[in-house]
């Protein structure tokens, strides 16, 4: 028989404890920023319903999705139904769940469902989502996003807040030198008609747009004359789109440019701007009419956290108060920003923006020449004392038991040293493993202070 | 256009963040206990391939796998072929991925891949699993396991220290009343050959007995006649099976009627009670000879919590030597133990085991008369201080803002008042919502334990 891979699957990760330290570190300061700003957690279901998932991401996103294929009889009904049809069975015969796509479709369900929520539903969302798309560099088929959102509310103040709390994460986190680009879809629509592209092109138009950062101009171009819309109009909209200047002069640029729609999407940008300007944000927001951000469902203000040294973005959002409406009774305005967990560690490790992180036990304890379970009766009590404490699983020589704690990965710092006479004396002797320094100490006496001090050579 | 379901797929969970905080407050203590037992984390992909997951949980296990759709091309050509050769296409032919089942396997072919790894690799894993089992009463189809493993070693200190790991979680918990049974799979094997079984019927045989505490002895007896196992030599089986009194006296039994490969299994048993005497397990023991555990893999020592007011077991484990090998090119030999979270969450909620865990802002910062952005300076200025703060979304009239955050779910425990009088001041309102004691503070002074002192009145 053949033994199946050892590896995960392609686009699929193992985190192995040094890796999954970093994430950690990472996550608990997204979720203490995100609870400062009084967001409350949520979690839903790996698998959602197809019926959920499908037509909100637009078409490229539907193609991604990962589906679960029926068992049993709900399997065995539709290839036999399409057989004695002389057809092949349909994709939508053979599955109506998902996986996960991402954290806000969610939501929107979520939101729909439960009554008892808050009328001004602030969550976090720390979750994995999968699509299957081709994996590279920094991109995988699983993968985390830590949201936030705010549902029931329209004000401007909720775009403030979720742009605080993600600035505030970039800047914990040690960030200095990232933008918030900042549009608005009601502003983007506007630009198109004042390009005098039709508006049943917007859709297509909007597409092309926002690869501008990949493809430069003439990319765009050729992609919106492959999409029928005339180079003359495509220049017109490129020549909108890249104005410069201050937030306040490309505000004030487009505002010559669009109609009273459009005019109204730059006072609630303005708006913006003011309320964040004290917030952790507020330094950071740029407004950038080139913005597009793929997915279909936002509605109005959108964002987009840029490095210089990443392709891609850290994370993005934007407003979407028609989302709810899709799954519940009435509508409910909504806005939300969304951090790549992946994209911050893939930045966070070129940068050595990481501090020192240990894992695994603080204290092996090696024993020779004593009963074992007087042995595991030691450990029970240090661990009493706070310790994170191994045992050396059998009796071996010291020399190789010690060996063991400097081996790649086992991250002990100190040996505890267990032989007749320190079981008899009540002691241990402890060997401080990266610089030998060695000590005696009474067991009931043992605790971190204790091991920072030996270690500190006091 | 209909509207999609918003529940949540049969099975399938949406925790909302009161319920959140109760799942946390678990994972937040079994995580801190397995760490102090040395183990440090992993993590597996969601995703694994089917040849990792196929034949390790037994036909039953097979059968309850989440399996994921091929797409395009790769679902295309199978259905086509088969079409062409005129058959209905076979479910291997539409997958060859599957959701994770458990979190044993993965880490079987976890150590198989990665030379890296410390030779005692102790890990402890806390994820989700996927099982397209029936859903009933604490039964879902997606659930979570908090594993400990050791590797690498036959030392019985590894079950020791896994017994005394999950021990401690429940202490730690709260549980005063578990047992942890114990039996060992040599020792079934045995006894059942012991029986005058045919040991071509070992494994028929297992998968009945270990429904003894299900079905009792007269239906275990008449699953055994259907699975061709003669009345007599089932009525033997149960007599040996059914020892009762303590640990040594069941042992010494036991001792009596099996073979010499039993008597070694009864030797290993006798030696992880002495070891694990002084730890947290040693007083939640009991040899239970009927304790089967129906997984396949298992090869020695085998666990299972129980606790009185549960049909099923809170967790389980075991020794099995031979499951990295099934991935690797050598055996590596381990013993693991697992706890079931929503078992834990089930009794703990029946016996309101909880503290008070209080969720969302501390703060509900309410305001009026004053510039918007300076609400959001003053709840940037809070949030530095280490406060959780929300900012009511728009300026509503001071009552409805206060109402609100008394209203379910928002839990906030003080509102913080800005007016312009206490804008000019740079001071705030504060108000302790449950009590209604208020008072005024420099926006510089204020700090959680301000905030705590209002609610004792000092």
């Amino acid at each position: 028989m053949t033994k199946p891979s050892t590896k995960p699957p392609s686009g699929m990760r193992d985190f192995l404890p040094g890796e999954l330290l970093r994430r950690r570190y990472v996550i608990t300061i997204v979720q203490r920023i995100y609870e400062a700003h009084g967001f409350a957690p949520l979690e839903t279901p790996t698998i959602e319903n197809l019926s959920t998932l499908l037509g909100k991401y637009g078409d490229e996103g539907d193609q991604l999705l990962y589906r679960v294929l029926h068992r049993r009889d709900a399997l065995r009904r539709p290839l036999e139904q399409a057989a004695a049809e002389g057809r092949l069975v349909e994709e939508s015969e053979l599955a109506d769940q998902g996986l996960r796509y991402d954290l806000t479709v969610p939501l929107a369900r979520v939101v729909a469902q439960y009554g008892e929520l808050p009328r001004f539903f602030k969550r976090y969302q720390i979750q994995p989502v999968w699509r299957a798309d081709r994996p590279g560099k920094g991109r995988f088929r699983e993968f985390y996003q830590c949201d936030v959102d705010i549902t029931g509310t329209s004000s401007r103040v909720a775009e403030a807040e979720v742009c605080s709390a993600v600035a505030s994460v970039l800047d914990e986190l040690g960030f200095t030198d990232y933008q918030i680009r900042l549009n608005h879809r009601e502003l983007l629509r506007a630009m198109i008609r004042a390009a005098g592209i039709d508006p049943s092109d917007e859709g297509t138009a909007l597409v092309a747009v926002d690869k501008l950062d990949k493809i430069g101009q003439e990319g765009v171009l050729a992609e919106l004359e492959q999409r029928r819309i005339a180079r003359d109009a495509g220049e017109r909209l490129l020549a909108i789109l890249t104005a410069q200047g201050s937030n306040a002069e490309i505000l004030a640029r487009l505002g010559e440019a669009v109609d009273d729609a459009g005019k109204r999407a730059i006072a609630e940008l303005a708006e913006l701007l003011e309320l964040a300007a004290h917030t952790p944000a507020g330094p950071r927001l740029c407004v950038r009419p080139d913005l597009a951000r793929g997915l279909s469902y936002y509605t109005g203000p959108i964002f987009e956290i840029a490095v210089a040294d990443l392709a891609g973005s850290l994370g993005g959002g934007g407003r979407y108060d028609g989302l709810v409406g899709m799954f519940g009774k009435t509508q409910v305005p909504a806005v939300g920003f969304s951090i790549g967990l992946e994209r911050i560690l893939v930045v966070m490790e070129q940068r050595n923006m990481f501090p020192a992180l240990s894992h695994g036990p603080e204290l092996m304890l090696c024993w020779f020449g004593v009963p074992a379970p007087e042995v595991l009766r030691v450990a029970a009590t240090l661990r009493k004392h706070g310790l994170r404490v191994e045992v050396f699983p059998n009796e071996a020589k010291l020399g190789k038991q010690l060996e063991y704690c400097n081996a790649p990965g086992v991250g002990a710092g100190y040996a505890a040293i267990l032989g007749e006479k320190e079981l008899a004396a009540g002691m241990l002797t402890i060997k401080h493993l990266a610089s030998g320094k060695q000590d005696s100490v009474a067991l009931a006496a043992l605790d971190r202070a204790w091991l920072a001090a030996l270690a500190a050579g006091a």
